[in-house]
């Protein structure tokens, strides 16, 4: 490598994501004809909703694909406010609602905004790793809150209490990759409790509308300066399309604007114009979420027998985060084994948890009935 | 403001970029019903590629939308290899091209993966404004490569030379707002300089194959090290889709990869999809640069004759950069009467150029014929 070649520390501090990793294995595996049923990665089989795909069927014959308002078209931003006061009674202004690149823009858009090369972000843990990447990257320092079996893996005030100094939190309901959604009293609580403490609060809410019989809440409920994190890639279905949203307290309106200019000029158009058309598709979502709520019945009843039954709660989102630790100390090894041997594709836990992760994989179960069926009769035969 | 409120210094050190300002202000106008020609932003009035309109299609009429592996759809990472042998000979392995989401994310890549906090870095001012603003929001210091009529406003190896410690340099050919074409002997020239210096060398290319009776070359023709940064947005009229590429040396592969799985997961994928049909339309975009050709010449033919004499040179892209000191010392305030009295959207000069800025205004010609030839009309009416 020669001098020009340097690569920087905080490039080095950034971790694989290895579900996406996975992905491409699993994605070179499959285009060599073998059948891979892919588990790895939060990523709806169903294609997004026809009005969606209309919407962008239309614009596409119309021909201009131009640059957005960076902080996204008026139309869809007045309809994002709209979804808050529909779904959770709250009332958001179209101003502070920022359409972005995906959910990852939103995370990068709101630690720059908030957080200066030092300042030590409380991010739950095992928790999605892009947050611990991102802050990486930023070089901001990310500070896991260590969930606890005891709190159903919730984030709870206490821990935030005992995390030491902080400059920010950051916390995701329903989570990724444990599912558990956080109670909405308890979400008031933490509101309250980072309140109090002067800290930023950032809410992932990128599973909403993906829950089993279990009541979710905004943040925006709690704390109206709340930034709160969304996107139409999961419920919606709609993950390569790159679209998602912010909501942000009026302060922050500008230095977001400034930033996404700068750094992103506009979310792609297309897909701004087929998210318009998303809200209106809540029964069809409802339909394809039941779907979701067979796999998971499928999975929980199946996975205990073949000794992966120490799972977390599942509350939402699409994921199983189950114990491996009965036939592995390195899960990272075992999914590569359960890819070239059993042909199922599956994350394991290390992207999500330092810690504990060596010993867990991550299951997505936002495939199809018939794929979860046969990955746990492929995972029958390979484990037993 | 409360104290959960507070924005970060990095934030409050990007500014504005002025053409998204204007922008939205020429949207909102339009809006309204006013008549607004809009030569504000770098934005093609012509629709992309029949061909490429065509390979969306396709891809929603199959309905998946799906994210790809983070470094882009290897079909397409190899057909942009093969770009550079087909146009400029040279050998480019598909392995080391990175399909990013537009040029922005490129420079975001690049500067994450070169450089660490308080890096200083080369920009060429006047220049594309988003260097300036990404290298503060990453906590890097832009270093400005002030160019010189003398030197047709080309970087030179005597500038980067006499600017002091360097980490890294970065030049743009043909250049945003001043259209210089670096010629392929001084662009090899840079190259060996930066070389000789051990310095990283990062050339955007995004106005390649929009020159007017110019030779142009890629730094890869130079320098195989070179971090080459392109995008399908401005030659192809792809700008709304979000998706361009970088070519990077071996070793940056990986860490950019991992801060592409982490900041953006995927580029849009039916922009990926459509970009892949985009190569074989080099006749179809043949005869729309020969269209901004043409408007060239209506502007060049008209505007000093308006007291907008002292133009840069305009070799390629789709940008006059004039002078404007014979009417005021304020672009932006000029602009904004621009905008209100006669209906013409430009962006004033401090977007580009914090010290002479403010008596400059940069008019894109990428519009139709029609929109240049009333742009002149109202001009001619407004200033006279």
């Amino acid at each position: 490598m020669t001098d020009s070649q340097k690569i920087s520390r905080r490039a080095q501090a950034v971790a694989p994501f290895l579900a996406m990793d996975v992905m491409a294995a699993a994605a070179a595996k499959a285009r060599a004809g073998d059948s891979v049923i892919r588990m790895e990665v939060g990523q709806p089989s169903a294609p997004a909703p026809r009005a969606v795909i209309a919407a962008a069927q239309a614009a596409l014959a119309d021909g201009r694909v131009p640059y957005t308002e960076a902080l996204g078209m008026p139309a869809l931003r007045a309809r994002i406010a709209r979804h808050y006061a529909e779904t959770y009674g709250v009332a958001v202004p179209p101003e502070r609602v920022v359409v972005t690149t995906g959910s990852s823009a939103g995370f990068v858009l709101a630690f720059l905004a908030l957080f200066d090369a030092g300042a030590r972000v409380a991010v739950p843990q095992p928790g999605y790793p892009a947050y611990r990447s991102i802050l990486h990257a930023l070089d901001l320092v990310p500070v896991p809150l260590v969930l606890r079996r005891a709190d159903r893996f919730a984030p709870t005030s206490a821990l935030i209490r005992e995390a030491g100094d902080l400059d920010g939190v950051l916390v995701m309901s329903p989570a990724n990759p444990s599912g558990t959604v956080i109670a909405p009293d308890r979400l008031a609580d933490l509101c309250a409790t980072t309140k109090a403490l002067g800290l930023p609060f950032v809410s992932d809410e990128i599973y909403h509308g993906l829950s089993y019989g279990v009541p979710t809440a905004t943040a925006l409920q709690f704390d109206a300066d709340a930034v709160v994190i969304n996107s139409f890639s999961k419920f919606y279905c709609m993950t390569g399309w790159r679209v998602g949203w912010m909501v942000v307290p009026e302060a922050l309106v500008r230095p977001i604007e400034r930033l996404a200019q700068n750094l992103y000029i506009s979310a792609p158009y297309l897909s701004q114009v087929a998210a318009l058309a998303a809200f209106d598709t809540l029964d069809a979502m409802g339909a394809i979420r039941d779907g979701y709520a067979e796999n998971r019945n499928i999975l929980l009843d199946a996975l205990p027998g073949l000794g992966l039954g120490e799972t977390h709660p599942a509350d939402g989102a699409f994921y199983l985060y189950a114990d491996v630790g009965r036939f592995t100390d390195d899960a990272t090894a075992f999914c590569r084994r359960m890819l070239d041997e059993a042909g199922v594709a599956a994350t394991p836990g290390l992207d999500f948890d330092p810690a504990e992760g060596h010993h867990h994989v991550r299951f997505s179960f936002a495939g199809s009935k018939g794929d979860c069926v046969e990955a746990v009769r492929r995972l029958r035969a390979w484990l037993g």
